[in-house]
Order: C-alpha cells, then sequence, then structure tokens
C-alpha cells in the first residue's frame, strides 16, 4: 500500500461514491482510496508501510504460512460479512498448525461500480476482527476490474504465523484409539448464508460462527492434552474435513450421530432444503482428534472457553485400510459418511 | 491445499474439460483438481503440505511480507501470463525492500467454464517462474466463482521472505544530491499488454519485460553503493513510483529525458495510443536512488547483470518542499512529471 499524505482535492464520496477503474491504475486517485478508505482503517503502524512490502520484527519458530480466496455471497450475512470472515479464516488456517499467528496480508479484488460504503464496512469489520484478534494487516493491494467481472469484492487474506519445534499437530497423525472432539454446534456459517440467499423465514435467526479459534487453541495447548491434529471443518465441512484427516492418518473413523451438537433450527434448515449439516460449512469451530486417555482433560479445557462451551466427544478412530469414515445413527443403524462428490454450497466462503 | 491421493475414478480432461462449480466446493472434485492440476505442479515438498498451511524452518532476520492480487488482461501476452507475472511480481515487492524473498502463498479465483488446458498452462508457467527464481509456492488456495463473476483465473501471490538488521531501503530515504538509475527500457511490459488488447500489428514484437529481480538486487548490494530505495515501477510506471518516492522522501526529482531509455517500437506504440512511456507498467525494471559519488559503481555492477545490461542515469534529487518530479525534455524545455490523475491502462498487471 502506498500512503500518499497529500492534498486531493474532495475527499473520496463514501456515502454516494462507487468503485471506478481509475481506482486500480496506479495514480492519483488509487493512492486516494487506499489513503481514505483502506489505511484509514486498517493503521499504518509498522515499518516498511509505505512500501510494497512490510517490514516485521524477527519471529523465533518455524514459519507459517496459509493462504484463502473468499468470494463468499451474499457479502452481508447474519453474523458476519467478507470482512471479519477473510480475517477470522486466515487465522484459522494458521492456528490449527499449533502456531500462532502474527501477521495478516490482503489482496482485495474490487469490482466497478461497487458501493464505496459497503467496501468501507466490509475494511470495517476487517479492522475490527484483526483489532479482537491482536492479528494486524500489515500490507495489501487493491485491484480493480471491469463490471461483470467481479462481484462487489473478492478478499484473498495470507496469514504467517510461527510454531515452536515439537508442536507437531498434522492431519496424518490422528491414531486408532483416539478420541474426536467437535468444539461446538455445526452448519450455521453455511446455513446463515444459505437462508439468506435463499429467503428462507423460519432460518432467518441463525448466525454464522465465524470467529477467530487462536486464543481457543492456545487454550487447548494449555491444558497439556496429548492433541494429534486440529482442524477447521470449512468448505464441505465435518464430513469432508474428517476424510481428508483419515486418508492422510490412514485410518477408519466412527461417530455417534446422537453426539453431534447441531441447533435445532440448523438442523430444520436443512432438512428443508435438503442438505446434510455433516457437509454444511462452519467458520469458528474445530475438530479435534486427541489420545483418548486426554479427552475429558481437553473437554474440559474446552468447555472453559466461550467459543467452545458446546463442545462434544462425537467419536473416535480406528484401524481401517480403506480410511472409510462412518456413524452410528440415532436409529441404531450405521452408513458412511463419505467425501462430499458435487457442488453442495458454492461460494460459502 | 488437500493432497487427497486416492482414485478420482477418471483423471481430469486437461485437453477439453473446464472448471465447474464443484471444483470449489470442497469435496471430491476440488480435492482431484488440486490434486492433478496444482500440486503436480506447484509441488508437495515441505512438511505441512497435505494441512491448510504450510509449516517452515525457522527464518533469521526481520519478516518481509508484501501479496499482489494479479487481474491482468489479456492472461497470455507477449513474453508472458498471469502465472509467471504473479511469481515475479510478488518475488520483486519483497526483493526492493532489499529482502531475500524465501517463499510464495498463491490464492486462484477461478471462473466457471475456464478451460483446464489454459489453467494448467497457467499453472506450469507459474512452476518454472519459481523454479527459475528458487522461491517456491508452498501453499495456496482455490475458489470457484460463476460465469460472468470472474474473468478466466485471477492470482493473489503473497511473498514472504528476510532482511537483515541495518538493511534499511525504503521509499523515505531518498536525499538531495542522490542519483536516479532505471535498470533498462521503460514500458515494455505495458505495450506488450496494450499492443495484444488492441491488435497493434507493428507493436507486435514488443515483450514484455516480466522477470524475477532478486538476483539483480543481491549484485548491487554486493556492489557495496549506499543504495537508499529501490523500487519497481509497475502500475502506474516510472512516473507514478518516482512521485511516490518523492513524496515519501519530501525531496524534488529532476529527469532528464534523453537519458530514459525507451525501445524505438515502445516509443512508437505509446505514440500511437497517445500514452506516455513514463506512465506505462514494467514488470522486470527497478529503479534505484543512491548517494551521488557511488552512482557509477552501483551503474557498473547493474550493466553486469543480463537483467539491466542497458541500466542508466536517468536523473537526480534536489530540496524541493513542493516533491515536484520535473523533466528536462529533449527540446532543452522542462516539464512537471505529475501523478497519473486518469485511468491510463486499467489491468495492467
Amino acid at each position: 500500500m502506498i500512503p500518499v499524505r497529500k492534498a486531493y482535492g474532495r475527499p473520496l464520496d463514501l456515502r454516494q461514491g462507487r468503485v471506478e477503474m481509475m481506482h486500480g491504475s496506479g495514480g492519483r486517485a488509487m493512492a486516494q482510496l487506499i489513503d481514505e478508505l483502506f489505511l484509514s482503517r486498517l493503521g499504518n503502524a509498522h515499518p516498511g508501510a509505505g512500501n510494497d512490502a512490510a517490514v516485521l520484527p524477527a519471529a523465533a519458530g518455524r514459519l507459517v504460512v496459509s493462504t484463502d480466496s473468499h468470494v463468499v455471497s451474499p457479502l452481508f450475512f447474519p453474523g458476519g460479512d467478507i470482512g471479519c470472515l477473510s480475517v477470522n479464516g486466515t487465522i484459522n488456517d494458521v492456528a490449527v498448525m499449533g502456531a500462532t499467528p502474527l501477521y495478516l496480508a490482503a489482496g482485495f479484488i474490487l469490482e466497478e461500480g461497487f458501493p464505496l460504503a459497503d467496501l468501507a464496512r466490509i475494511v470495517d469489520s476487517m479492522a475490527q476482527a484483526a483489532a479482537a484478534a491482536g492479528v494486524p494487516v500489515v500490507t495489501g493491494d487493491t485491484k480493480v476490474v471491469q463490471r461483470g467481472r467481479g462481484d462487489g469484492v473478492y478478499i484473498t487474506t495470507t496469514g504467517v504465523g510461527v510454531v515452536a519445534d515439537g508442536e507437531d499437530w498434522s492431519g496424518d497423525r490422528a491414531r486408532p484409539g483416539d478420541s474426536i472432539i467437535v468444539s461446538g454446534g455445526i452448519g450455521e456459517h453455511g446455513m446463515a448464508i444459505m437462508a439468506q440467499r435463499e429467503s428462507i423465514g423460519f432460518a432467518a435467526d441463525i448466525v454464522s460462527d465465524t470467529a477467530p479459534l487462536h486464543g481457543l487453541i492456545a487454550a487447548m495447548r494449555a491444558s497439556g492434552a496429548d492433541i494429534h491434529v486440529v482442524r477447521d471443518p470449512t468448505r464441505g465441512g465435518v464430513a469432508t474435513t474428517l476424510n481428508e484427516i483419515a486418508r492422510q492418518s490412514r485410518v477408519g473413523m466412527m461417530l455417534r450421530e446422537s453426539e453431534v451438537p447441531v441447533q435445532p433450527q440448523v438442523a430444520a434448515a436443512c432438512e428443508f432444503l435438503g442438505l446434510d449439516p455433516l457437509y454444511v460449512a462452519n467458520e469458528g469451530r474445530l475438530l479435534a482428534i486427541v489420545a483418548a486417555a486426554d479427552a475429558e482433560r481437553l473437554l474440559a479445557a474446552m468447555r472453559a472457553h466461550p467459543l467452545a462451551r458446546h463442545a462434544a466427544l462425537i467419536g473416535s478412530v480406528h484401524q481401517d485400510a480403506q480410511c472409510f469414515v462412518q456413524m452410528s445413527t440415532k436409529l441404531g443403524g450405521r452408513r458412511v459418511v463419505d467425501w462430499l462428490s458435487g457442488d453442495q454450497l458454492p461460494r460459502i466462503c
């Protein structure tokens, strides 16, 4: 970002103004947009600000890097918007490696004609989420595409963090006998989006669970439990994430349907739309796979944290060369929880 | 990225296949796209691969982070494509801080219907550029948007590097008396794009200068010259970049038009389109501002590098409270080289 502290003539019209092609062309209009809309909200405190890269203090520990492009539609939804989502989502991808997230970078692709008022609201939301999480946005970029070549705004965030030696959470570390824990009710982000998109009145009170999970994860680490895997079940939901872990670790899993927490209105909305909550995206939940002997200790530590009061032990890991994830149903049966094969929920994050 | 080494039934059709919405929904189709198109090209060598974040060795020195969203149109142009451009551009933003680029992250926003063959060609180009530069792509993300909500592919790359203490190149360090050096002919990237976009036959041999500059920059550092600022003049060109530096450093600048290297075909194409090469984007050139006493030493070191054989001393820095960038013209006059105010070249990078 290029802060050019100078007079631009009239200030940006943040009420009626819209994104124009010249806001992306590198000249005075872009400098004004960055100064008056982005830097004034996201701050400019780090050395290197004003250059094309941020220069930051040396960091102790192995580096952890993650990136996520956000294309959620609609941009605003109950419980959040693309701004806070893009901050929390990337913080979580870094944190689930056992790492401490330190910095965010943000790249914006704006569509010509997008209201500056909406953009300001989104950047405000990013700024608040970043401040609440204590993970600043230290550098960024803005591009503009013509009408009909975007959809308001897309935001790609990249997170940089550090992880100490010896912290080795990874999707390939689930072992037969381990317990599977989820941190709370599932499917809330996806159904908040779908209720808005499909105008389902009775589901209008479903709120996205978007939240930064690094504080919860720090509390989990502090419990001393022998944690093997932590993962946030976003696109594809709990079912897809568990299948990924099963495949990476070459194990099978058995879930107990009766133990999986699902809010009644989420269950109702899923039934109405013919969706399975196991496949619906979460943005503030995590799955933890932990040595069985430590499961209760970990559960207690999690339930003491505001983001995991409804944490539940939902299943266990076993040997299975075919890496199947299965579920014992409320009716006493058993079914395979397969990979998502089709296109259940496009543009959910 | 989620490598799921399993059988997907039929392999991806990289000849006739197209991006579908289900390639972004987190399920089996997405896993196949990532496995067969992305990971097979960009590699999967780092610990943490298979998780949502890359875990990398500890890095000595201050961290440098930069991000850039790439929306160039057309996607393929003489001398390059969005793939190598997105690698080189971000490497350069890290390198111009005097830093050593270490890693790249890449977020892809794909438009439904985009040919997989074109996507493979772009990812091949990224892989080759990353390998040539010695800066691997260590993590990534893929999203899909509906037809008419994107434009083939947008790529946001983030670079992470390190800079030693004492290396403090920054846009606010230009001082009166300093010399201004450009590493080669200007405007080549922008005019290669424009010639393609506007089908200007006589300009068809203009080739983008896209290149990674960290090797050249290392050679410049090794020269021992007292370098104050290095910057790559991309969007907005040399004129905009020098205005930014002048403003940050609170100095004026005087360029000599006769010394500014412009290829004849670039000059001709600019004249045909009514453009000023000083405002046209470069993707493999840099500007260096250096203590005057060291200018010749730095020029010699630059000219010994293949990417800067035509490096030229094009002007100098002086005191000016108004921070004007001016140019003495070939005709003996003098003009102000102002900020770009309009929308000269949309979607040039």
